[in-house]
């Protein structure tokens, strides 16, 4: 076992004191986290003041660094991991995620190529592969056919990559040549992710070239005005490369009509890319993989097991019809990463299917969920939230002060208190200053909606019973507490 | 302490239990690491083969998975924690980091906002800050100044927000709007980083338009050359926008002359970004801060601490001079997004520093890495690298055989057996089968030359002493074993 006083020993050793260390606090952490008040009230500056200006310059104890995370970092902490996280979107974690991300940072792999950890680039391969079976992905996006799947840090950077595939697609990879041709445009619905007017910008596509489509009133992209858009700006010499579209949009979960959409793409040859950030997760269930319908016909598609399938970030899937489309966009080979496998074309190399060069070995984490829930474990997991989430819309119904204003699907209602917005924003704000739960808010036909999402890890019935209870209770005088 | 059989308490017992047998696992780990075959030799597809093509239905024990690690994923990992590892760059780790990367998983909380968790974004600012006193960088790149930085996931992607601003700046964010501007150019060296051209390409500004600047003997960029290049396109009514200089190129570990640069950039108005992803770590000690010598003069600049600081990937600090120009290239305000912290503009939000909106509580494995080894700590393992490179070099110099075809810079020699490129290759194959070590290679002047990166957290004497011994030994017959 090598010299026994060598760094590596000493590193060994000094890891598994210090990491037991940690991981008691991460779990007192856990089992205190439905306790603590959901959202951090620091102000502005706050925890920057309380830390040192300057680096120490001799060793700390970890235990010493773990009274400063309770004392300094902690009250700073908006607490992603508590049952009455409602807020946004998930972020979940699981102990198998947790486990996962830990054997990642030990092993402290390089995945860029192949070469560089085979097992990094292959266990990946196979996790994508695993998923496509379990949510009933099209075929196409296995890595034994065409295209494949890998792994990105965010739906975010999915969409980037699956924008620049298009633009090189519409341009024959003269935009990659020769910069990006300014005739170009892209299409997404008005309730779509910021990300995608991002991702348009970042391409030098233009964010006047991005149009964006009206949606119905349960806010879908409606096909119609799409085609009329592509139609409009070929007949004026542009190039229609890209659509996004969404199954789950971030303000209401509503879902495109991917048929219609994908009918519309191939039509026109224009690529189209489904971004299913968090719904995507919920066709573990066979009963809810219709939000999926017509997905057949796009050319990309990324969920994030971030969300929805507690697996700590980041992990979002992104997949490919053609992989040789996004390669081709995005390769580049200096002599100092050429190697015998790759220029064989035996393997897949990862730093090609997305932006950075460096990545870690995040298939491990996944490797560790899937495993340790198991199919029907994962299914379990989703089914209750939905249920959960139904229970929550029983009794918003049954409760004459309030009002659903966006169809509710999966795990997300938007609603509101009758009467003027204010009311709504007033008690949003109570229920966040309680401590006792997180919600976030968005804007529908310009009226303030509130967002409960019902879907973190340890959500269990008591934490919605209390918080529907919390929001009665603040709701009977949201006028006077205006003031 | 809340319901004792809720699921956050089961979670709590779950990870404790479970991050035990993993934080053995990979203390075990970490103590024969020495002793693996360094470059793995797995066929393509071995790895993939051996795991089951469907996902299990039922949960597993995480010893039933550790087990298949050990089988099935072990064989195909390429040990970038062997301190025999010399390719490339080194990707670090140390026990400080992986329990911060264990901290962080476990709070799990998102940082897009500041208001998702004040401590992520303020922690982040301090570290940032605390690395701007450790490495003596400019003082406008601290967060109480007009600039500041933020960790990334890669130089890769910080280089590409580097082109985005410096797009923006040229186009008075017209590029934003209306799509890239085909007049843009763009300058680089022939030695840097392949991401460099990969940027250009993403940001719409075309291949064609990256000027690659010639190098001197020595493979810094010539200033002249950049200057006539510039003045040329001007003339030609084309729109210089960006430089991208290197500190410590990925071949040879040169150093491009940056107050020349800068100069030229000051005079052109072209944003200046710099590029110091390995070297940057040198400067912690302050007999190596000349290699930043004209940093004054950049718009803005990255090096990786999950290269030389012994801080796990992904976490390259990225700054910048002035922030506005940064996030303005890059903001995005959804409603769904907006909050009374940002809109009063008091906080930093961070996901205006970079393309992703999610983000990783990064920050705490710099605090950890930071504390638990103090600046001295870090800066006598720096040097101690810097002290094996030179006598490794010295034995190099010894032996008539061999010649070093680059100046020797920090931690990297570049050198081949005298005589045919083919004696140099074969010897680079039969040392990276050997299992005993891994090198990697470049070509210079069109010859192909082996690099050996001397600063894989754990390598002591006697592994680089192993190591000439074994170069020395495979370099006596490299005619016969090319047969």
């Amino acid at each position: 076992m090598g010299n026994q006083n060598s760094k590596s020993q000493q590193a060994a050793e000094q890891l598994l004191r210090d990491g037991r260390v940690a991981l008691e606090w991460i779990s007192k952490y856990l089992a205190r986290a439905p306790e603590l008040p959901v959202l951090s009230h620091v102000k502005p500056g706050d925890v920057f003041a309380s830390l040192p200006s300057r680096a120490p310059s001799a060793p700390e104890p970890v235990e010493t660094i773990l009274k400063d995370l309770d004392d300094k970092i902690l009250p700073g902490i908006t607490h992603w991991q508590s049952p009455n996280f409602f807020a946004y979107f998930p972020g979940n974690s699981s102990p198998a995620s947790v486990v996962g991300d830990l054997l990642s940072s030990g092993l402290g792999v390089q995945g860029m190529l192949w070469v560089t950890s085979p097992a990094c680039t292959e266990l990946e391969m196979r996790m994508l592969d695993w998923l496509v079976e379990m949510l009933d992905l099209p075929k196409h996006f296995l890595s034994t056919s065409s295209g494949g799947g890998v792994i990105q840090d965010s739906a975010s950077s999915a969409n980037l990559c699956a924008v620049l595939a298009g633009r090189e697609r519409a341009t024959q990879f003269g935009s990659n040549e020769n910069g990006c041709d300014q005739r170009l445009t892209a299409y997404t619905s008005a309730q779509a992710h910021s990300s995608m007017e991002k991702a348009i910008k970042v391409a030098g596509i233009g964010r006047r070239n991005l149009r964006v489509i009206e949606v119905d009133e349960q806010f879908r992209m409606k096909p119609a005005a799409l085609a009329r858009a592509i139609q409009e700006d070929k007949a004026a010499g542009r190039v229609p490369c890209f659509v996004g579209a969404t199954v789950g949009t971030t303000s209401t979960m509503s879902i495109d009509p991917l048929p219609e959409i994908g009918t519309i793409c191939r039509e026109h040859n224009v690529w189209l890319h489904v971004d299913a950030a968090m719904a995507g997760t919920a066709a573990l269930c066979e009963e809810l993989r219709s939000i999926h319908n017509g997905l057949e016909l796009a050319d990309s598609y990324c969920f994030d097991c971030h969300k929805w399938m507690f697996t700590n970030f980041d992990c979002t899937c992104f997949y490919v019809r053609d992989r040789k489309e996004l390669t081709e966009t995005l390769t580049i080979t200096p002599e100092y990463l050429r190697n015998v496998a790759s220029a064989t074309g035996a393997v897949v190399d990862f730093r090609d299917w997305h932006i950075p060069l460096g990545r870690r070995f995040r298939a491990l984490k996944l490797w560790l969920v899937i495993r340790s829930y198991g199919v029907e474990g994962l299914r379990a997991m989703v089914r209750r939230h939905i249920e959960l989430t139904n229970q929550f819309v029983g009794w918003l119904r049954a409760d004459s002060r309030f009002e659903i204003v966006a169809p509710v699907s999966l795990n997300l209602v938007c609603f509101r208190l009758k009467g003027p917005d204010s009311g709504s924003e007033v008690l949003m704000q109570k229920l966040n200053s309680s401590g006792k739960m997180f919600l976030s808010h968005t804007k529908l036909n310009g009226r303030f909606a509130i967002r409960m999402c019902i879907g973190q890890t340890y959500t269990e019935e008591e934490h919605i019973r209390a918080a529907w209870q919390e929001i009665q209770q603040h709701a009977t005088e949201p006028a006077m507490a205006a003031g």
